[in-house]
């Protein structure tokens, strides 16, 4: 189990969907930033459960509280511990995930792994472990915006099952997203969106798609060659979020079908400064930011868990059928979207302080 | 620059393209395994320079010697250093790299984050680097095998620009992919795909494609929530070879356009053996392998150092011309089906290190 | 601020003396194995304030709560949090602390080192952060001793300012040990410790000591050369402690007084086994134990905080003086003897998580 | 095996004693740094076998070699790979190494953690190990000087047998330190020093010592509590030192028998600045250096490997005598000064880079 990550900025999370509560220590955030609990609420609020209709009902405020690191409302440059209760955990109407596997969920190779493992509920790989990392993430935000004011994050839900939109990366707005539930920014799909993920809910099933996210103010220079390239980093830390099947940046898997001399991003001087007339690059040369903004989509399957009758087999070994209980998401993407964000903060914070501590020669 | 890869098999590369030479050093390797530079070699020859006529025509035998670690012919369980000569390297055909920028290559970013850069070549971000990984990975893929007999990774050519292969990956073999310089297992695409790779060459040009790879007979329980989940770290590997542009296990992005019905692998027995009726999971549910074959595919853009003239700006910030001039692969994919396995065999043997000691409990 | 120890079974702690309370977060721990609460307890009320008339009358229960990674009392194999409350803080003892650096404490260089610091008691640099060692020390402890049942670890204070006592470690017990509140097993030494430690606390004063600490039943082979050489992880792990100034593992800073033909230990055979006619090693050779108890001793200063008056400056760089308040130990020797037995159990367990991980070929 | 030394500024050594050679890889030195072949081989002499007549005879010349991460005299930013080769190995001097273990030394252990060990000299265990150290350092202490530029580092052999010398810390220079063979800065206690070295040898026998080491010039605020304190690595460098048995900083083990008011280092203020009236601390407080001069002593035993009969066992388990041949150091202390330094290096480097990653906002 390696729940940490990250080499100066290092984030380790702790915590099962039912169990005492769900949190993050934060290690090696700078001293001296201002940080509050309502801070971090507003992104644990934009990923809480029952926030819409479109959401799973569980109802779990998630308020968070800092046990330590923080000194009158400023981070003492000691490990933040952030802790959220678990409070609506309703095991009972888990009993069967004790015997039975849920198909292409966790319940499988955790017992397979770990001889063990806690069914009432998704124990880790629950979604409640990401509450640590938004946690975290708000943090790591600030630390990357206080030094690069321009820096922000933007990521949005770009399709769900056949439905798909068109956003400008250069232009779009975290209010523009969250203006509909379903945390699309184009309205007429967003409305769509929301009628699909509701009539599949009605059948007991369940949808997934896409989510794109853009940097933007990053300066260049950050990423390490040749294993912690930035896009890898990235990859990595998407690829660690529940439910995901896939990431590419820039140009990613359609831009293997054009040729080297249309795929190119020619260099011009605009401003005084290096740019690239195209971006099919994303942000990325080398594993290196180049000062363009960061463009990457990422892959959600849909939700494992559904209300539909599925053939499975028990722990015994023996064929069985299962119609899953509890409350779900029919479509994570909508609360995905923060995680995302708090991922890609996670690790452009530290790369950031990487570069800073390995760039310090005059 | 982090050039270290993995937590208990750990690989370290160091080299530049035009320098004194490239390699790796394997801390972590388990003692008492048999290895001789002869089967590192075997690998080695599958990515050099100059193996066939689609591929750059730079002269390197890249023969490797092992400095330490072997001793009458089995690992000491200390660092093994492996090095490799640059014999054919031509700084005078990069004179023009000391002023101006590649585009979509490193040199930008590189001289960007470094303030520095060893432009008589590719430097740190040359595909030579790649040498100690495919080094490493003959080493990795043995210690694997000796545990698990039965376990294999192949990589091959799936799809170059618009021309794409149809494979099975529950039955090919490295002698199939081998059979064209290509190193696509469809004959009649393969033979496409190399009078393509001609074509934009002689047209100064390049092209990308898609690489696919299956690793089979791993065992269940690999990977490491929820950082360090077997894709997550799949995804970083792939992510941190050179031109690589996206990343996706299993059902991918299509994916996502299923339903969680439709999507869901069952569970069934087999031979008294839990397996998945079919396998969008692509052999992992969260973050582990559930000992169905591990699936992902990995998109490679089209070369960046081409030969027609492109639009591009000096180290002084002047608008200028490139046509870039060296020896170049007109396409990547051939020599990164090794680069792609070895990265496998890095990712695998490592979480199974990982796996032996934290599964210690009877 | 790094707060991690550990490469596979990882401990990371947090909190500060006065502040929401102090824990850990231990990642990596095996799964399957049953602990309780109450086992945590027991040590942690060997290290806690106001648990006999020596020590600081502060009155803390530090009863330890797991709030993840335990399910029906056995181990998930996912983060365990621990968690203590801080229950009574008295910031007004310290209210001089926020304008005066305490001499040889950490006041002045965390206010350099982070421009800001908790200076309502300790903050980081108290004692109570190692409530978050203790508790994962106990975890670690039964790990270890769940595969190696021989195993034990056993911490005495050997001496307390000119007070020495002479121990056997071959037999020397924990309830020896703790039959005074001293934790040294030799009764009349203890008897006139602790006459000493009452002694200069009644003059405003503090003293130090040396606690020597045996590891039994330690199979050979771990330690990793060359940096990670058990002596050098367990002189990390104890020079980590606050107040140590030493550390030195058989022989010691007396051994240099001898030749190679005095000091060394000849191998003889014993009961079928090679074992040393000696222990000047004290349990490790080239990094690596050998199966002969594990003996070292470490240095304690004397407690900085005294309430004698001391000559100190303000934060502003004014001479002022300093008798300080607040509930201290006159002695910390007493109370650090379990706080080496955990650092000493986590070395130990991670070694051999990590020998267990790399020796894995036949 | 962990052969990876640092967080930021990461050095990995390689090599054996009788192999292809020995050296290291740095990853993650600071781009820009101007650095010579001529500059790290001063200190390679200084370690070297051969260079006086109290030292091993081996004769190597030990010249090295920069294979990459250089380029036009300053450093890329990427992996720096020094190598040196193994020139005077006679193998033909160990055979009997083959079938005994050599009391005190690593034989045992390596051959009982790994189940193989290079019997032809030292193997892994050898003290050519450090050359990859001692280059490393080098690197590392211009990056320290580059931006700190009174920072320096000395070392000195205080005492050899029962021989004691009496150094100045604050004036005590590396060109007193070189002025005689033995590296004791006062002149009479280094003759009597090296006349007892000759002694011990003439019997077959080895003597070892302590040996002292101060850093000057360096800023307050490095070290990272409560783990990677800096004399907790400290601490951890120099005891994976091969030899080591002791490390203690400021009054060490001798503090222990002051009281807290007699050991206390009151503030002071001079020059403006806040210093210490006495250095009991040896520099650093809380784990965090203060400004003052860093003082350290380090425990060497007596060399194992001994011409005098001695007894021991063979692989198999059978009683035997063994009388070394091959070429050894009869005290380690003179050719152990610059590793001591080298390692000083490398901890205070990676620690000044950490501490400025971390110390990033305003």
């Amino acid at each position: 189990m390696s729940s940490i990550f990250g080499t100066l900025f290092r984030v380790s999370t702790w915590g099962e969907s039912h169990g005492g509560g769900v949190g993050c220590v934060i290690d090696g955030c700078p001293a001296r930033l201002p940080i509050t609990t309502e801070e971090i609420q507003v992104e644990l609020d934009r990923r809480r459960p029952g926030q819409s209709d479109i959401v799973t009902p569980r109802q779990e405020e998630d308020k968070c509280r800092i046990l330590s690191g923080v000194f009158q409302g400023k981070t003492l440059g000691t490990p933040i511990l952030v802790a959220v209760d678990n409070k609506d955990a309703r095991p009972s109407a888990y009993t069967e995930m004790e015997t039975m596997f849920r198909p292409s969920h966790a319940d499988y190779t955790y017992q397979t792994k770990y001889g063990i493992r806690n069914w009432e509920g998704g124990g880790r790989s629950s979604a409640r472990e990401t509450i640590g990392r938004v946690a975290a993430g708000v943090v790591a935000a600030k630390v990357v915006r206080t030094l690069h004011p321009s820096y922000e994050v933007v990521a949005w839900v770009k399709s769900i099952h056949d439905l798909s939109s068109e956003v400008d990366p250069a232009t779009v707005t975290v209010s523009q997203v969250d203006a509909t539930p379903v945390r699309c920014p184009d309205p007429k799909v967003a409305s769509a969106m929301i009628d699909r993920i509701k009539e599949v809910r009605s059948k007991g099933d369940s949808v997934g798609g896409v989510i794109e996210c853009v940097i933007r103010g990053l300066p260049p220079g950050l990423g390490e060659p040749v294993f912690d390239r930035l896009e890898a980093d990235l990859a990595k830390a998407m690829m660690s979020l529940p439910a995901t099947k896939g990431f590419e940046i820039g140009s990613g898997f359609s831009g293997t079908t054009l040729t080297g001399s249309q795929h190119n991003d020619a260099f011009v001087i605009e401003g005084g400064k290096v740019h690239t007339a195209t971006n099919r690059s994303g942000g990325v040369q080398g594993g290196i930011s180049n000062g363009e903004p960061v463009l990457f989509r990422i892959a959600f399957k849909p939700t494992a868990t559904i209300a539909k009758v599925q053939q499975t087999v028990t722990v015994e070994g023996e064929a069985a059928e299962l119609a899953a209980r509890g409350r779900h998401d029919a479509c994570v993407l909508p609360r995905a979207v923060p995680m995302v964000e708090a991922m890609a903060h996670l690790v452009i914070c530290d790369h950031l302080l990487r570069q800073t501590g390995q760039n310090v020669l005059p």
